[in-house]
């Protein structure tokens, strides 16, 4: 493997450290000690088991990422985090109910040794949950303390050579950002003084970012997209990344939009509906937090469907999002769609889409990928927002300014030749070598010629 | 507009002829007639409706396609056909019960001065259709003979510049190439004896490409793609294309595998059904037809999520498809399909998607699209096989030897490359200019360095 | 026809008003006027279209409802009501989109000469609406006196016989029963002070009664359901009706939870979401009048599937109603459940059911039966709550203390049952002969002998 | 309990024996195991979880079925039978991949003690099967003979009072019944000469009447509804019943089209398709098998939707039926339905349902409840076609030139007036009280008089 001199090497362990250890978090460490014990494949998991082409004609092959790019073998993967209930990893990967009891059973050990740190919580940002296992301090400089000494502590036992940081917890109530979120100055004072419009998922990102660990937001709270923070990831050097890991109902979405667009097919309406019964349903079936994920959803077709460019076929979509708390389903999310269309002469017709998926086996794999790439990325001296990575989110993070892509295709492409990029091949197309390239070279020597 | 100077320009008439003057050609000849009025708007087309990104940085923008090349104008369109029945395009409109009586009455005039040419027909080919409006002569030599005089004729009263033809008549029944269709010698023998092997479709297609007329192929029919008719594209310097238009279920095939491919998610099966009621699902209704159609929808996925390469995502899929034909819904096809992936540890999820689409208004911007680009291929000097229409078809035709694209959006990707390239642009991908490009230049001088 | 002695005879004509002559109205009066014209069929009209069985072995036989019970015929039928646009009934159904153009065409003269009379409104109660063509008194004693005397007139212009109103208003907004709804007394002395928890239905229902007009209540609004207005019922004997038009999901609910039932299986939750887009969505829109429907849908099940009698199948059922604005389908309603159920050991299993209905289709026969039943009822001299027309209702109103019926095939027994009864023929199962009668009577010989 | 002096009582142990031992049959006996230790609750069981309505008025009650009439107790059954593979009971349920393994581990002693006997097994009927466990014996005269050695056998060992056969094994290929199936004299004949007219479970059937084991056909065969084999049933005085359980999409649609005659509304087309990969589906995937299911399907719609009495809604109905063999599912049978359905003034309306249920898991009640009430028939001396059971058929055999009910909720009256006849108890609509008697009797005394 061709590695850039400036690419630090995979050695040693490295810690992924997550708030909140619930079903995402139980499904990807157990699915983690799974693949490494050979018990099963982990599959949706690009780092793992997705290939990349490269080169041209004669050098033209197909690798697995994992092959082509340095990255940390799950072997050197350790895992820790907080959580607001006491339970460990084997009890709280029971109590999620994800899993099978067989496969749980096989990796009891493992699991049950991983116990929470307590959690820094406040009521007020998810009002649907309570805890206890959470820490004493209340004053928001003095979590920010204790979350450092926690991430220092568990670097050392567990002997880290570096950490990630993945957010796996519930989606706080909406707010929009204020003064104190706007600089790295405010928002210190902020926390000394207390200011209660910074979110407890802040404080964590504060404790990593000050730690020089990359972020990751896996649900759609403000935080890491906050100047303030940007400022203390850019003065750190640190890779950050956000935010609501895309999984089920928009992932189909940032898939069919695109083909809609690329068929010149006018959209009239999109209704979308939820039903999931897990804790993060829950926690959503209070409109305040709803409002943080509808906000997070709803921005996905405008930025495909560009209805600027195109009022003819795009002006007016109407599009609603909606989730439901429904407990008969538990963490099986099932998301129905409702498409309108039109072709030819305006001409109606309909799209349903009805996916039954399963919540937290969608986004497992993506907490790996995010933990092994920002990993990747803080070792080839990338830091601040990961654009390159918006293939994960729902509402990807860009430099201010810029317009966040959200089909899924171009986001591959985008994460593909940044792999391509680092390891010194040329950037292309997702789509390989163009095979007509030559015969077009053929046509060009005798049309221009 | 920059034109190469390789390029004929679009000037004067082009005659669009069609064997076959149902429900998918009333539907395009209307439609053509209606946007040109102002009466309707051409979604569906890329030629009328969509944009291209070209450039880079300062000079990027978005151009309507039919700004961008030099195509032909709709209102140099003219129209022509065969038919098995007399019915003029209005009778035949509306019998065929696609667009709606006030439309269609704005438009009586023009479409009923349209009159079918009698048609080659051969019941063997086409069980469960019957005519009348068919030519005298029985030997295939003639009936070429009398199909070029067809074809000469129209283009003599209509005064056209340029033709094209493309095929919007049924489904022939599945046979595989033998021995006449291996090259043109033997296939003018075999015209000369009627070898029953030779189909309509290839009367149409040979008469076509002996007066240089591009020829594309809409239904699933074995016909231009036979060593004798490739050779006699190249001979003739004839762009040709085919086959079979890729509309509903397939499309939905092409948008959604490829979305699931680029998540790493596993596909266990893939169950697909179409009911329609018109008279293509009578057509297939009878197993020899619905043969060539199931082989010709059948290869989708296979080149879409390569088992070779994943075997353990893609390796074994079991992908089965069915057309039912269902009066009750006329024109209005519905495809219903489920597909069993797997995600994170194997773990099984459903997709179910149902497309209440309708058959001839995915069908007809395909014909214009088809027949505009067609004609400006021929005009930019390609002939023969064009593989950048691989975005029209559910089997694309290839250079023997290649394999098929069927990703939609690498086919777009194909398809824009070349008409920038037609245009003297830079190739890009489908993703407009790579927004991280400046960003990693800077990383680039950084870590190269 | 046997008549019984007792059945008023129905002739002369029958005067149908209507508050609210918006899309189901007119798809109402454009069906009858089309069906009186021989231009269409009036499907999904029991009176109209359906069979009821009576008679035993030799004298069993199948006749049209219409023919075995004396109704008004639909010659006979004039139509008025009131509304808060001035539109004519033409111009009304134009805009309510539900029919199409060339039948409204057809009706065009008759449609425009019906206008309505100006109603009584209150935005208080229909948030989401506002119109200006509404009568000027403001005090609700004055405003009944008013709605009294627009019926006179309307009897006297057009000759009735007799008359019969059905609400076919909006949603009002959720409202509990309060002092002034608890007897006739107390809700006269309100009218005269213009008390806010009358509502504007109320005032239409007391005008009806008061003239011994019966009434019946097509959306779930508090209405005839109160004691005072009950009280006025009797006092007139006057029958009444309601609530709420059991027309597309919960229709549907109630055919397939009794199957459920049937099979003994279980139900551990059942989602149902509706989109809509018409005026009806649009009020709905407004929480405090969802509400109003959601407690209307939200009772129908545990009437079929009864968890206190059978708590291991149906003990613990998580039923959850929505209904969302969407634009883009106009009246085209579209449901969509999800049932989880399970069967055998507790193994589960789903039922989806996606009804893409038609909302004033399937309400506006409902109008016309209910105006012909309940006339007939008056004219059998049956006064006050009419259970028997239960089948109509999302909520059957019943005599204080009796739980309603909700299973559609029950229903359907109960009505023809009266039917039967008041036809003097013996009351029978809705199974007609029970075909095992013969056979068990022998084995009742052999085996009670 | 009040049982008729003529019913013999339920003493003793009751054997139940199915040829065919697979994934129905294991269901079945895991089931009934599992519910006697009180491990799993027997939910879709009529005779273990449903309730009957009896009396009136103040003599009103609900009980559960099982102790209204005299039923074999589970903890009174055995099982046993045949099977064309040797497995034992345990392996043939782990191999049919229905119930889940904890479960079965549970059972495994219970179940591993029950062995198949050896089949009679003719490839003819069954082309995608073929197994070694099958009777040495060839000629069809000396396999009854076998079969009936078997049925003594297993009774003297597994000391039963009483036996009932239920066919739990596959669909044979279609045949119309011919002339020696007429008569039994001619069958008895057929079976001496080895006529290949005569299929397997002809010979199971004819051995269980002659010994007077009552026989019920869980697949759509021809087999006890031929003369030959009725005449038997009546000279040993035997109960029989069929054919093919009513599980699935069948089930749904006569539940459904009831629901849509109550109301009226016309029917177009229904389109239904079924997707399953297990054994069932295998055998299905031959044509000749499929066409013998196809009968069985087609003929439900036409007994509900009587197009003869009202043309103008039912007159013309597409019924279109599929079953589609598709591994990925096992057992896990899908089905999904389009209903075209029209309502007023003709207007197009859809029902789309997507059934995800469980083959098994719908069949084994079913042949819980037909073992248990076959015997009832017997010890009440009730012989040949038992038409009260028709509600669990899709193909109800009735007396020769009798039509079968196929409506859901006539049948459960049917059945449930027998049971309450049987215990001598007044027959009642499935809808208890009805509530409306009291009222309409102080009507009628009003009106009549």
């Amino acid at each position: 493997m061709n590695i850039p001199s400036s690419l630090v090497p995979a050695t040693g362990r490295l810690g992924v450290l997550m708030p909140g250890l619930g079903a995402v978090a139980t499904t990807f460490v157990a699915g983690v000690l799974a693949a490494r014990k050979g018990l099963a494949y982990p599959a949706g998991s690009l780092t793992q088991a997705a290939h990349i082409q490269t080169g041209k004609g004669a050098t033209e092959r197909s690798s697995l990422i994992r092959d082509f790019v340095p990255l940390t073998k799950l072997d050197d993967l350790v895992f820790g985090g907080w959580d607001i209930y006491p339970d460990n990893l084997y009890e709280a990967a029971r109590q999620a109910n994800v899993l099978e009891r067989p496969l749980l059973d096989q990796l009891q050990e493992e699991l049950a040794a991983i116990r929470p740190m307590k959690a820094v919580f406040d009521r007020h940002y998810v009002r649907n949950l309570s805890g206890e296992w959470v820490k004493e301090t209340t004053n928001k400089w003095e979590q920010v303390q204790d979350l450092m000494a926690d991430i220092e502590q568990f670097s050392l036992i567990n002997h880290c050579q570096r950490l990630v940081m993945v957010w796996c917890a519930s989606t706080e109530r909406y707010h929009e950002p204020g003064p104190v979120h706007m600089s790295l100055a405010a928002f210190e004072k902020g926390l000394h003084e207390n200011d209660p419009a910074i979110a407890p998922s802040m404080l964590y990102a504060y404790a990593a970012l000050k730690m020089r660990v990359p972020f990751a937001m896996g649900a759609p709270n403000l935080c890491v997209d906050i100047p303030a923070l940007e400022e203390l990831a850019r003065l750190t050097n640190t890779p950050i990344g956000g935010k609501d890991f895309k999984t089920g109902q928009t992932l189909m979405k940032t898939i069919i939009a695109p083909g809609l667009r690329a068929r010149a097919l006018g959209v009239n309406g999109w209704f979308s509906t939820n039903i999931l019964g897990n804790r993060d349903g829950l926690v959503l079936d209070a409109p305040e937090n709803f409002q943080t994920k509808e906000v997070s959803k709803g921005r996905v077709l405008e930025g495909i469907l560009d209805g600027e460019l195109s009022p003819e076929l795009w002006g007016d979509i109407h599009h609603k999002v909606r989730i439901e708390y429904y407990p008969p389903h538990g963490d099986n999310k099932e998301g129905w769609d409702n498409i309108d269309i039109f072709g030819w002469l305006g001409y109606k017709m309909q799209i349903k889409v009805n996916f039954l998926c399963r919540d937290s086996i969608l986004a497992a794999p993506v907490v790996l990928d995010l933990a092994l790439f920002l990993d990747l990325a803080q070792r080839a001296g990338m830091s601040g927002i990961q654009e390159w990575l918006g293939f994960y989110w729902k509402s990807p993070q860009t430099e201010p300014g810029a317009s966040p892509v959200h089909d899924l295709f171009q986001q591959l492409n985008k994460l593909e030749n940044m792999l391509r990029y680092l390891m010194g091949e040329e950037r292309m197309t997702t789509f390989g070598l163009d095979q007509y390239e030559e015969e077009t070279a053929e046509v060009e020597s005798e049309t221009h010629s």
